[in-house]
C-alpha cells in the first residue's frame, strides 16, 4: 500500500483555500500512485480554531467542504481532520474526528479521545472524548488511527486514565495512523520523536504520524512529519518549517519502503536555529494571513528592535519593512548610528521622526499639574508612548502593521511602557530571553555582519534618561533570565529558586517584578511562540491576586 | 440540625485573608449555636486561581490553610473548598474539593465531577472530574454534597455525561448541601433558581446553597446563596452583591425552618439594577484588592465617560476620583460644559488638559512623511492617543488608575483607538450595550440629576472631527446592538440574522466590523462581567483567522 503523506500550510476559517490546497494534493498523490493520502488534525478548519467552533454556521461549513473532498476520493483514499457534531444528546456539542473517505464516500469516522487541555489548548472547551475505538480495513491492511494527542499518554506520566491504543491493538491493526496538530516549541521535536517511537515499540507497528506546518497568529507549527518502522527506528521526517508531499509503501511483512533520500537531519537543529526559522513562518504568515505586507518598527539602536527588523526583512523581504529612528534627547550617538548601519545593511526603507517636541508639548501641557514634581518614570514613559504615537500614525497613515520589539525577558519583569513600546500587532521575539536575542543576533550575522557588532556588544539601555543602563534596575540578564526561566517555565517557588543557588534579594525582586506587571501582560500583542510556556494564552495568571513569592 | 450558611467575599491567592475570614465566622457560627457552617467552592485559594494552581507552593499553601482551619472546629462542623493533589497516578494533578471537617479533622472529601470548561471557565485545565460518589453521615442526618457545576447537568440539554445526585441518592441522603463559584451575569440569578428548584424536586430534597460574593478582576460574584423545602419551593435568599451568614434549622421531618425574615425579594431587581450594583462592586474589589485608591479617567462630556465617572465616583468616594476634561480643537462647548455639570454633581477631582498643541506638535513631527495627505483616521487617532498619554502620565506621576470608558457596541465594532480611548486598567462599561449605557445613567438619575440630561439627550459623538456623530459610521444603536446580541451572545450568522429581519447591508457591515477587531480586542483592559458573554476570557476567537460572516 502506497501512502502519502501530506504535510501542509492552511488558513484557520479559510475553507476555500484549506479545501482547494487538500483537492491538490488528493490529486497530485493519484497521479504518483498512491492509495491513500493523509492531511494533518482539523486541517478543513485549521487549527486552533477557538470559538470559531461554537458558530453552527462554522461547523456546516466544515461538513460542506467534507463533502466537496469526498468527491475528488476516487481511485484513493484520503484522511482528513474536522471538527463533527456529536451524535450522543449527553456531552459537548462537538467531537474531533477524522474522516476516512474512500470510493466518494466517508468510510470511516474517529473521534480524538484525549483532549489536550493545558497551556495553550482548549480542547475540552468544544470537544467531547471518544470512549470508542474501531481499527480501519483498507487495501487487506488494518490502520489503526489515532488523533495527536491520542498516542501521547505517557507512561511514565499519565494526563489521562485511558489509552486508546490499547483498545486498537487487541483488533490486530498492522499500521498506525496519526494526524496532528501539535505547535512547534524549541524543544518539542525531540520530545515528539521519543514518544512517537515509544509508541511503535510498545505496540510494535509502523507509525505515520502528519503535522501542521505554518503560523495561526501567535502559535507556530513545525511540519516535521514522522515515520518509524515497528521497531522504533525513525525512518523519515519531513522537513522543518516548510510544506511537503511524501510517499512511502507499507509493505506486506510490516516493513515501510520509500524511493527518495530520507531526510532525516544527521543533527537535529541547535534551538536558536529553530527559533530563528520559526520566527520567520510566524511573521510570514501573520501578514500573509491577515492580508497585510508592510511592516513598521521603531529602530533604536538597540539589539532587540536590530534583531526583529532583520528578521522582518527576511520574512517579507527589505522593501517591505519601514524602520523608524525616533531619537530623543537622551539617545546617544552610537544609537543613531548603529541603527542607520542596520538599516543599510538589511536594505530596508527608514524614516527618522524626531520626538523632542512631541514630549516637550505632553511636559508643558501637564505642567500645571506637575508643577515642579522631579523627573520620573511618568517623563521616561512619555518618550515611549510619544514613539507609539509616532508609529501607530504612520500605521493609520500608510497601512503598516507595528512590530512589538519586546523580548521576554523585558515583557516578564514589565520593564517596558504599556501603550509604548509594549505596542504592535503581532510581539515577535515576546518569547525569545534576552539571552536568546544575543544569540539570535549572533545566527542572524553567521554569515556576514547584518547587526552592527556594536549593536550586540554594548551594554543594553532604554535610553530614556541620561546613561540609563538595563543593570541599573535589573539584575545581568544570565542571572535574571536563569531565574525567570525557573519561574516561568519551571513553576518554581521562590523558596526552591533560591535553594538552586541564586541570591534570595534578587530572586525576591525578579519574581515580585513579574508578578505585579500581569496587567500589563494582559494587554500586550499575541506573542509568537518559541518556548513550552509563553506569555499568552498559554499561560493564564490571575490580574488581581495577591501573589506567593 | 442548625446550618449556618456564609457568603463571603474572598481574594484569589491571599490565603492570610481568606483563612483569617473564614475562621472567623467559624466563630461567629459556633457562637450563635451552629452544628455546621458552609463556606463556598475553593474558598480557600480564591475562585478563579487560574494557574496559580500550577504552582505546587500554591497547593501547599492551600493545605496549610485547611490545617489551621481544621484546629476551629471543635463543637462546629464546617465545609471548605479547596483544591487539592489527584491520589490517583494517572489523570490530571489535582482535584476541585470539598472538605467536611469535624473535630478537627477532614472527615469526608468530595470531589466535583463536572468540570465547566466553556465561557470562561477552565476547570478542565486543572482537575480530574470524581467518578465516586459517597454522602457524609452528621448528627443522624445524611448529606449528599456537591460542588457547584454537579447540580447543572440539565435534562434538557445534558453538558455531561453523568450527574453525581442520581449516584448520591441511591445512599438515601435527608439533604442536599452544594458549595459554588456562580459569576453573575444579568440573567444568571433567575437561571440559577430554576435548575436548583428542579433538582430539589428531582430528588425530593431539601437543598442549600452557597456562592461567592465579589468581584476577581473582570469576574463579579453576586452571592445571592440559596435555600430551597423538598417540594422545590424557595424558602429564603441571601441578599445580592453583599456578604452574609444566615442560619437554618434542618428538621427532623426534612422540613426547614429559620428565625429571621426571609429574604426573597417579591420582584427581582432589574437587568440595569443588577448591572449597576455589580458594576459598583466591581470597581470596588478591583481597587480594594490591587491596593490602589485613586481612580482617573478622561471626561469627554459624552454619555459613557460620564456614567463611569459616576460609577467610579459611588464605589470609590467622589474624592478618590480625578476627571480630566482634554478639549481639542473639535471638542463642543456643550460637551465642556456638560463634562463640568457632572464634576459639579458628583462632587470629584477634576482637572483640564487641552490636546490640541500635543497633536500639532505630533503633526509637526510628522509633516516630512505626511506631506500634504488629508486628514483621516491618522490624525483623529492622534487626538485620542495624545489624550490617552497625558492620562497615563498623571497615573505614572500619581498613582491613579485609568478607567477604561469603551462600551461594548463601540468595543464590538471597534469604535475606538487601541493605544487611545481603548487604554486603561479595567474597563468598567465594556460588557454594557450603548443601549443599556442609557438606561443605566437613568438607573444613576433616578433620585437627582447626577449625570446632565444633555449628555443622555445629545447624539453620540466622538467628536475627532468637526461635526461627527456615531451615526456617521454606525447605524442607530437600536439596530447595532440587536444585531450585535445576536451575532455575539447567540453566535447566529449573517444568513441567519438578515432572516431575523435585518437589512443586509447593514447586518454584513456590522459583522465585518466586528471581526476585523479582534485584533483591537485582544489588547483592551479586562472587562467587568455583567452579560453572559463577554469579550475577554469568555470569548476566544481567532485574531488572523478567515472570517465567515
Amino acid at each position: 500500500m502506497k501512502i502519502a503523506l501530506a504535510q501542509l500550510n492552511y488558513h484557520v476559517g479559510n475553507f476555500e483555500s484549506n479545501t482547494n490546497k487538500i483537492i491538490q494534493h488528493i490529486r497530485e498523490a493519484k497521479q504518483n500512485g498512491a492509495d491513500l493520502v493523509v492531511f494533518a488534525e482539523l486541517c478543513v478548519c485549521g487549527y486552533p480554531a477557538r470559538d470559531f467552533l461554537e458558530f453552527n454556521e462554522f461547523i456546516t461549513l466544515c461538513d460542506e467542504a467534507a463533502k466537496t473532498i469526498a468527491t475528488e476520493c476516487h481511485d484513493i483514499a484520503c484522511i482528513i481532520g474536522l471538527p463533527t457534531p456529536n451524535n450522543n444528546p449527553e456531552g459537548k456539542d462537538l467531537n474531533n474526528s477524522a474522516y476516512f473517505i474512500e470510493n466518494g464516500t466517508v468510510k470511516a469516522v474517529v473521534n480524538k479521545a484525549l483532549l489536550p487541555n493545558y497551556d495553550i489548548f482548549d480542547e475540552y472547551r468544544y470537544f467531547e472524548p471518544s470512549t470508542q475505538f474501531s481499527c480501519i480495513d483498507f487495501k487487506g491492511k488494518r490502520i489503526a488511527l489515532t488523533i495527536c494527542e491520542d498516542l501521547w499518554n505517557t507512561i511514565e506520566n499519565p494526563l489521562y486514565i485511558t489509552r486508546p491504543m490499547d483498545t486498537l491493538i487487541k483488533q490486530k491493526p498492522d499500521v498506525m495512523i496519526n494526524i496532528a496538530a501539535s505547535p512547534f516549541a524549541y524543544n518539542h521535536d525531540e520530545e515528539r520523536i521519543e514518544i512517537l517511537k515509544d509508541n511503535a515499540i510498545r505496540y510494535n507497528l509502523p507509525l505515520f504520524y502528519v503535522n501542521h506546518v505554518g503560523a495561526q497568529t501567535e502559535l507556530i507549527f513545525d511540519g516535521g512529519s514522522l515515520i518509524f518502522d515497528n521497531t522504533g527506528v525513525l525512518l523519515d521526517e519531513l522537513p522543518y518549517f516548510k510544506e511537503a508531499l511524501t510517499y512511502y509503501t507499507l509493505n506486506d511483512d510490516a516493513s515501510v519502503s520509500f524511493e527518495h533520500a530520507s531526510t532525516i537531519k544527521a543533527a537535529h537543529q541547535s534551538d536558536i536555529e529553530q527559533i530563528h526559522e520559526g520566527l520567520i513562518l510566524g511573521i510570514k504568515d501573520y501578514f500573509y494571513k491577515s492580508g497585510f505586507k508592510q511592516a513598521i518598527l521603531g529602530l533604536s539602536g538597540g539589539i532587540d528592535s536590530a534583531v526583529v527588523c532583520a528578521l522582518a526583512a527576511e520574512a517579507l523581504g527589505p522593501e517591505n519593512v519601514m524602520a523608524v529612528l525616533l531619537p530623543s534627547r537622551f539617545s546617544s550617538d552610537h544609537s543613531i548610528k548603529d541603527a542607520e548601519d542596520l538599516v543599510k545593511n538589511l536594505g530596508c526603507k527608514s524614516e527618522t521622526v524626531a520626538i523632542a517636541k512631541i514630549t516637550e508639548s505632553f511636559e508643558s501641557a501637564l505642567s500645571p499639574q506637575f508643577k515642579n514634581l522631579p523627573f520620573n518614570i511618568a517623563e521616561e514613559n512619555l518618550q515611549s508612548r510619544s514613539r507609539a504615537v509616532v508609529l501607530m500614525a504612520m500605521c493609520n497613515k500608510f497601512g503598516y502593521i507595528l512590530l512589538n520589539t519586546s523580548n521576554k525577558s523585558e515583557a516578564a519583569v514589565g520593564y517596558g511602557t504599556l501603550y509604548g513600546d509594549m505596542c504592535g500587532g503581532i510581539s515577535v521575539i515576546g518569547d525569545v530571553f534576552k539571552t536568546q536575542v544575543f544569540e539570535l543576533a549572533r545566527e542572524i550575522n553567521k554569515d556576514r555582519e547584518i547587526i552592527p557588532e556594536n549593536t550586540i556588544v554594548k551594554p543594553p539601555s532604554a535610553e530614556l534618561r541620561p546613561d540609563q543602563k538595563d543593570t541599573d534596575s535589573l539584575p545581568e540578564y544570565d542571572i535574571l533570565d536563569a531565574i525567570l526561566y525557573e519561574y516561568i517555565l519551571n513553576r518554581r517557588s521562590s523558596a526552591e529558586i533560591i535553594k538552586l543557588g541564586f541570591e534570595e534579594a534578587v530572586v525576591r525582586k525578579v519574581l515580585r517584578l513579574v508578578n505585579i506587571s500581569e496587567h500589563k501582560r494582559y494587554q500586550t500583542p499575541p506573542i509568537l511562540r518559541v518556548s513550552p510556556k509563553a506569555f499568552g494564552m498559554g499561560r493564564r495568571m490571575p490580574i488581581v491576586g495577591k501573589y506567593l513569592s
